[in-house]
């Protein structure tokens, strides 16, 4: 009999959302009356309508389908010259930040890439996550073999997970031991925290001295607002030899239904082999690419590329000042009532912490069923998170000024 | 150091198809002249138009992205039901095969899915391919650590090939030992045989008696054309227990630039676990979803369920259609020269015995350099491969002309 992948049995529960997703059925099927006046700040998924420079070009990438001239089949494997280009010169050199556009691989989202970038990576390499932390990166690498039996918090033997506290304000330092893969993720999901140029540096400091590997979680870059706040790994000297970073459209073109995102992996990132030779990864990560998948919809690519546009960046622009008007009514709501808040600043989740007493998952019932209001249990997130709670900023402004109406009928 | 994936060590050379790509383009580069009247029958890559009622439906909802009312982000990570349950209802249930709308998953297609589903599969499995083979099956098993190193005829340790000949018209028996997990292809890419109900029988036969699982890639399956050949493994009572069935909008409706596909896992499909207890594979393969993925664009589930209108049914017919006129077209200008043919009745691929005294590589660049046609060596497929060449059908009725004029003036 076929052996199936024994890692999967060490999986904790459901997936956070899907959890989430049949506490609110639950309540809402109990409570019908209530369910009308619910409103979502759960889920970090996107509410406003995509920028009409997408609407556009992959109406008019639709059509192009429709004609023989200008049919396209299979392209090319690690994303179209035209997007990879773009992305380059836009979000990098642009911003001096030395990328080529062959460091660019087009995917089908930022999710997908904290997967499949395991794929060119061995099993015997010691992972580290900050805790709180975004679910899928500890789940990919318990399916991978990489973790030992799950604990009674909720974590996992074998890997190590970086506290990120109120103390460090949701930061972590490099640990004393040695790892040989990070995850960090700036602007945080789901603390709201961002690094500074120091602490991101003292991160490539360290991987430097430990040839360790950084991936580095950007999707929320468009969000900070904060100027000297770095919006890319790459951005620190010395992070193209130890770096590789993922980008996703879904929280800046509202892409989270249209599915695209990047990494970046730099030609000079290398790996260890069983023989102790270094090699880049660059090669193993095109062929995986040629190998697996036939990148991304041909017209969401051409979405994605209007995204950079003058037309499309104003849109962006706008739909980010939206999200961010949002988390400041959220934040003052909060703060208002004396609640303890971070973040909603440089990126679009309010970090709260619990009412007195309350566990996370306590407090998310208690806003389901009092206020009507889904919020994320911070222990969903990690051990760490425990004692907080995540509410996003993607709704409408109408519904934020509810929530926040909402929340200040607790005090 | 992070260390590496060493089994992405043991690959040979490129891809089939990039190489193909590389020799093309230098002889384009070389010879700009014949470049222009160079046509490409390599590559399985369709030509034609998307049918008209995907367009509309993708425009459709590509529109309804840019209203607030009906704007939708995240959708279900298995896809969305409006699509599982068309496919469930018009493939299998309307043709009396039992299959549930959520044993359905929506991926964005099933090259990828053929590296997915080893995500939930052990990796002491003992894999048999056909030979000649898409090369994705293999290349996806010594990547996750499925064979030992590579022989000097391509062919990896520890994969068990089963050898499709003209002998046994390209469809191979169940092998005499054990192995855990088969993939078979019909009709089949490259060699264009199809199965007989009784061939898949003892197939179905021999997986309940060792307790292996079959992955049946039915990507073509929409070319056959002889009624008494079954289109879907299900079609054989048993498989329900020991088959997952992959299939794809890329050949039917299209979409190798769309980029939409979908495998079935029933839930009667079980692994063995190392504890020896056998569970089924279904909730494993929903937690992949859950974890890794966030489905397929929602324009692009919206243009695979045109697919299955009374517009988009006769759509894809005419597609069918024009291409099996052009398979037509190609294997009797072959038969015509004497040349030894097979497939192209049931499949969009004609496979054809090379020109005495030339391998499959010769004969490439032959027929590249003198007729300036691209086809594709059947050694790229496989040790058994080798002597053949794959004609592709996916052209313009004008091209296929003419590679019929050109195939017969080499007589």
């Amino acid at each position: 009999m076929a052996y199936l992948n024994e890692n999967y049995l060490k999986l904790q529960a459901g997936y956070l959302f899907p959890e989430i997703a049949r506490r609110v059925r639950d309540f809402c099927e109990a409570n019908p009356e209530a369910a009308r006046g619910l409103i979502r700040c759960g889920i970090g998924d996107v509410t406003e309508p995509l920028p009409r420079a997408v609407i556009d070009a992959m109406k008019r990438a639709v059509d192009e389908l429709g004609n023989r001239e200008t049919f396209r089949g299979y392209g090319p494997e690690q994303g179209y010259e035209f997007l990879r280009s773009t992305i380059a010169q836009h979000d990098y050199r642009d911003r001096n930040i030395d990328i080529a556009d062959d460091e660019i691989f087009v995917s089908d989202g930022s999710k997908c890439d904290c997967g499949y970038v395991l794929d060119i990576l061995g099993d015997q390499n010691k992972v580290a996550v900050p805790d709180p932390v975004y679910p899928v990166y500890v789940d990919t690498n318990v399916m991978a073999g990489h973790s030992g039996a799950a604990k009674s918090d909720g974590s996992y033997e074998g890997i190590v997970y970086l506290p990120c506290t109120a103390e460090n304000r949701f930061v972590p330092e490099p640990p004393k031991e040695h790892v040989d893969l990070v995850y960090l993720c700036f602007p945080n999901n789901p603390t709201g925290a961002v690094a500074s140029r120091e602490q991101l540096s003292r991160w490539v400091n360290y991987a430097r001295e430990h040839e360790s590997l950084l991936l580095f979680d950007a999707a929320y870059e468009a969000y900070i607002s904060e100027r000297e706040i770095p919006h890319s790994i790459f951005e620190i000297p010395g992070a193209r030899e130890c770096a590789v970073e993922l980008r996703s459209f879904s929280k800046n073109g509202g892409f989270t239904g249209i599915r695209c995102g990047f990494t970046v992996m730099p030609k000079s990132v290398v790996g260890r082999a069983d023989s102790r030779k270094k090699l880049p990864l660059h090669p193993l990560w095109h062929r995986r690419w040629s190998t697996k998948a036939n990148s991304v919809s041909y017209p969401v690519q051409r979405g994605a590329e209007a995204l950079y546009s003058s037309e499309g960046r104003q849109q962006v622009r706008a739909l980010i000042e939206h999200y961010m008007g949002n988390a400041k009514i959220l934040r003052d709501a909060c703060a208002k009532i004396d609640m303890k808040v971070f973040g909603g600043i440089n990126a679009p989740y309010i970090w709260v912490k619990t009412p007195a007493g309350l566990t996370s998952w306590q407090t998310f019932d208690r806003m389901l069923h009092d206020l009507n209001v889904v919020i994320t249990p911070g222990s969903g997130f990690g051990a760490q998170g425990e004692g907080y709670f995540r509410i996003s900023a993607f709704n409408s402004r109408q519904n934020a000024e509810e929530v926040a109406r909402r929340v200040q009928s607790l005090s």
